[in-house]
């Protein structure tokens, strides 16, 4: 059974504070502290008793030395001075991860501020989310059933990675490993994607003359659609400029995807335009069934 | 209080099948004979107490003359061949409406077939709907607080439309009436293009190479994107050929806003994709509050 004495988290919010909430539910944890910007993120967190003890960011804390596991909960975009910050404070037995939605870029900045300490870190990017975020909607159960990926880096020990997998699987989450470029690629499509997409559809109509009546008579579909507009704009627009190349390429497949859709209507094809949207149901009830078998499993 | 004898619902799907469970609750029709070419769902409604009769179209029925109120549930794409059945059965005092997702269409092919019983035809296109189709979806409460948009013709008479309106707020919706190329333009918007835009994000991860794995990290957020892409495809692909110039409008200004986002990606342009991921996030908030006072409303 993996155990720590103290973990330390580096951003307070909805993901710091449920894995923060979730070890301390499993018992493996003895004491946590919450290191955060913000003053209000610290004082909910402690009231809410996510944290023990909180630190701001810039009193510079020493209690590096003494814990044991740190998770790095911050946006993408903060992550070289996080991990600045870290660095001269490490000690030599603390596992460091990450939760960032994008990897390669976060692994390059770890090989630059950690330097010789880089294999204490192990990068992570748990599967779950919501559109709220902040320490008030952090939530223990949060990863249950849910999919952790980590992306190992070369230089980490069986032993570290080990105990990296140990601790999420007591969060009750999946853990898988693949290497960092699959993983932004496999989430530039999946996930960043359709972020991108619901973000200008909600644009678009609120940009226009008549937003008003647009919204007016926007219902269900729209609501589920768009569910994602509502995250964090800072935190995607990180993901977005950290994961541009896979983006963009994504972006532009969809976009030729779309063209050819707009080409079925405008040539009134009824027949490939009804299979197009048969293939697509079906593919959907089979992914929410959780039967996978039936999709295509070749390398790109 | 308004009253019907005999309602006939043509198409026992799950809208046909609510506004009968509707009209029943609400206690405003003695009896409800249901119309399908599927005898499974004409058996279904029967068992579920949906119909109290039921005749399959092709067994040409008279009941037309002694129903007062008969609504026309099928696909866009049928409404041709169903006005044509329902015209020579048709009685002087029977209202008809309809409840399709688009409207000019509509109206021309009734304008075609009723002829000179066009004044009996009130086009209705109840804001209600689920990814599951079927009778056995069909449920009294699924128009409450819905919007019911009305696009009368010049030929109906003020006591005609009137009823109309009191039929579907017995429902418990709420009626709003328009021109019918308003409501195309604004459906094109709101609900057209965002269902392609799902079916066309499925197909397209359904088509690749690696769809298992990308299915098998795609998660909530995916989910709700694309929960619109379970629909009907006969459904949706008859509104999309039937709404086809005002859903191409739609189409290109969201593939050129989409091109412009993938440019402010591209450019890395930081500051301009916060702003639009903000902006279309606080859009969103304030249309889940209630609250549209801060659209623009401005005619096009």
């Amino acid at each position: 059974m993996i155990k720590f004495k103290r973990l330390v988290v580096i951003g307070v919010g909805l993901i710091g504070g449920s894995f923060a909430l979730a070890l301390k539910r499993a018992a493996i944890v003895d004491e946590v502290i919450g290191v955060d910007r913000s003053d209000a993120a610290l004082n909910d967190a402690l009231r809410l008793k996510v944290i023990d003890r909180a630190h701001s960011i810039s009193d510079a804390p020493d209690f590096n030395e003494i814990a044991d596991l740190v998770l790095l909960a911050v946006p993408v975009g903060q992550m070289a001075a996080t991990l600045a910050l870290l660095e001269p404070r490490l000690g030599a037995n603390t596992i460091v991860m990450d939760c960032g939605s994008t990897k390669q870029d976060v692994i390059g900045v770890a090989y630059e501020k950690l330097g010789k300490k880089i294999s204490q870190f192990v990068p992570a990017h748990p599967i779950a989310g919501r559109e709220t975020s902040g320490v008030t909607s952090a939530d223990a159960t949060l990863f249950e059933g849910k999919n952790v990926v980590l992306t190992p880096l070369a230089e980490n020990t069986a032993d570290t990675i080990a105990r990296a997998e140990d601790t999420w699987r007591a969060c009750g989450a999946k853990v898988v490993s693949m290497t960092a470029s699959a993983h932004d690629a496999v989430f530039a499509a999946v996930s960043h994607l359709p972020h991108m997409l619901a973000f200008a559809l909600v644009d678009e109509f609120a940009a226009r003359p008549n937003a008003k009546s647009l919204f007016s008579f926007a219902a269900s579909g729209f609501r589920d659609f768009t569910r994602i507009a509502g995250s964090s704009p800072e935190m995607w627009r990180d993901i977005a400029l950290n994961n541009r190349e896979a983006l963009l390429t994504e972006m532009d497949a969809y976009l030729a995807k779309t063209q050819h859709l707009r080409a079925l209507i405008a040539n009134a094809d009824a027949a490939e335009l009804s299979a197009l949207m048969a293939r697509s149901r079906d593919a959907r009830a089979q992914w929410l069934a959780g039967d996978l078998d039936g999709f295509r499993d070749e390398s790109a």
